[in-house]
């Protein structure tokens, strides 16, 4: 394919994560050192600073600075969750994009989310094809979900896992060191996919007596019994739940036992939240012991002073091969992993058409999940670990994180 | 002073924190490296354990495990909040505790804790004194409260701190992603004394935005006025708050809105939480801004990953100087700490009487509070700063902390 010269723009979008600006270092890094993109822009605030004709000129950032976004956590250009509407029904959105993309001579557009932002770029791309605009579009993946299809993982998961992982570990020290019963109950994020909430397995002996993940519908009486039975052997519970557990019917334990409201983000997914504390007080009630909640809110997906360097590096090499692949004529592609467990660890990049990794979402396998649906098995164990490894070289300013701190000079446009 | 030769019990109690095996680390090895310490227990759940006579023999432990103390949090010997009746009304319990001394020949008592477990420390001693039964009775200090009286700062509190401060930071990162307002509210342990929740102030320029100690009486219409300036300017306000806040009447913030039920533990304290939930609520109610509450909860005292090697030393070296002060005579003691800053931080142990440390909460200075009480001065920051330095030389494995495993085998008495 013949060379194509023009600027390039990297967005970030949808929940930010410990991994994402390492993606966006890994684009940018290689945008700034390769021929044939005369310009590097950053969309503010994802897909929104591009309707907005607010970029970024990334071209004036120092490099050194710039380094260590591979160590700062959340969306370093900021972030969105703006749902761009169908095509075939409003196309404004597309027309305005068109018309920045041509006012910038925009000839590279590089994407940087979970499901619904490879909507965003699948859309966007087929838009462009169908519109005769040259421009190659490439998403770069990121959810501490886990959930995209056709990928072994994605960026950000391994971070996350490593935290939940972790503080799992640290909890059961913690939450067993009374002579009185307990009972603690550890909510995770994962709406519909459980694999946040698996790796809470990953703690190994010091891993929640019971998880329960989205992938198998939960039974509140059977719950309250398989947590009675560890409680009364031991005299103490640890559980981890996923946030987006629901019961056979699809009603959302989160909402069990809240009264009314209900609120719903503009992608139409419930808002979910408070989950430990609704299950709390169902165990305090059924049970009479002292029940803790958890809730490991923004936490798990920012805390980026326990990111996986596994995670970091591979996000990283992510982003660059986006770039390094569409300037070698790739387009309408998501890059993803490609692993054996085999023989030791190993991944590899792949590239992955759009339009089946868009808002598809790929779940725990059913047969890593025990026959209860209480635990994980060793499959899983197998599965995750590698991606927790490493870590991190975030470099320490007076005993604490060094983030970069960019200019983000708005290009006059 | 004569040799006094004898069994030695080691005991822990109150709240757990990642640095309190620090200080048992130091006292065990001391202990079992000095020839007038005859034996080494540890009390199983503080001074229940004692009570029980259910005791660890700690000289059965292999060394090197029992080395990954300093790195493993939560207390290892198990904790306790059992609170020991005032020997003038009931003495029983200091008749059982003397018997357990007098079966095992038991002439050393060292007792890590807080401001209870100092008082149960200080009773025992001195009813041993006025019992004329020779034990050298000294306790170590430990509270991520931070508020013992007498010592500069506390073993436990400069991790706590860490922990605080760069957890504020990722969160400050993630709060502002999105262009769309949102105030977060944090939640911070510390029942009296707004110790921890001051270290929020140590993430510099990614602190929180307002933050309220216990120190200030807090008073809703003005924190309500403070925030919405913030959010009407930033489009986004980041909130710190004490959980011990209350008003000018004395009521907890935490029991607004909350109908009747209120719980208290055996101390007779009134059980918190859930704060940062009933502040939600009401700025949603009152700004209508998407707001979200978040409680550090068990990880701001468990999460050892990221504590302090300035902490975990110093505990090291208060546990250690105990035992050796000892068995060179002292007792009736508390080890503090002597810290200077004005040429670089400086810090030395020190003895206080133990009668003065016990039940004596120790308070932010109002000095180092900003005059509307709602954010903290440079006094603070020149404090705190010293005690969060360096990173954990914590041992991993498997990408995870490899805590101590203890035999913990039971003396048969």
């Amino acid at each position: 394919m013949s060379e194509l010269k023009g600027a390039c723009i990297i967005g970030q979008s949808g929940g930010p994560t410990s991994a994402i600006n390492a993606s966006a270092l890994g684009a940018i890094e290689a945008a700034l050192d390769n021929p044939s993109i005369t310009a590097v822009y950053g969309a503010a605030n994802g897909i929104r600073g591009v309707l907005d004709d607010k970029l970024y000129d990334l071209d004036k950032e120092d490099r050194a600075e710039l380094s260590h976004l591979k160590y700062t956590p959340s969306s370093a250009l900021g972030s969105c969750r703006y749902k761009l509407k169908d095509p075939d029904v409003d196309d404004a959105d597309y027309r305005r994009i068109l018309e920045i993309f041509q006012k910038y001579d925009v000839r590279y557009f590089f994407y940087n989310g979970g499901n619904d932002s490879m909507d965003t770029c699948n859309k966007i791309s087929k838009f462009m094809l169908k519109n005769g605009y040259e421009c190659r579009v490439m998403g770069i993946p990121k959810t501490i979900d886990n959930d995209l299809a056709g990928t072994d993982h994605c960026p950000g998961y391994g971070s996350a896992a490593k935290y939940v992982a972790t503080s799992c570990m640290e909890i059961y020290q913690d939450a067993r060191v009374y002579d009185i019963g307990m009972i603690t109950i550890v909510e995770i994020m994962g709406r519909h996919a459980g694999w946040l909430t698996a790796a809470a397995a990953l703690a190994g002996p010091y891993a929640p007596d019971l998880i329960y993940l989205p992938e198998v519908p939960f039974d509140m009486d059977t719950f309250l019994k398989d947590t009675q039975v560890v409680y009364e052997k031991n005299g103490k519970a640890i559980v981890a739940v996923s946030e987006g557990i629901h019961d056979k019917d699809g009603k959302f334990i989160a909402e069990y036992g809240v009264s009314g409201e209900q609120t719903k983000d503009s992608f139409g997914h419930t808002q979910l939240g408070g989950l430990a504390a609704t299950l709390a007080a169902i165990v305090k009630e059924k049970t009479g012991a002292k029940v803790r909640g958890i809730e490991f809110s923004l936490l798990q997906r920012c805390a980026s002073h326990v990111a996986s360097q596994t995670d970091l590096d591979e996000s990283y090499a992510a982003g660059k091969a986006a770039v390094d692949h569409a300037t070698a004529g790739t387009t309408d592609k998501m890059v993803g992993f490609k692993c054996t467990r085999d023989c030791g660890y190993l991944c590899e990049l792949a590239l992955l058409p759009l339009d089946i990794v868009a808002n598809t979402e790929k779940k725990v396998p059913r047969e890593w999940i025990n026959p209860a649906g209480n635990g994980l098995l060793q499959g899983y164990i197998d599965y995750g670990l590698p991606l927790i490894q490493g870590e991190t070289k975030q470099e320490k300013e007076n005993g604490l994180p060094r983030f970069a701190r960019l200019k983000k000079i708005l290009v006059q446009g």
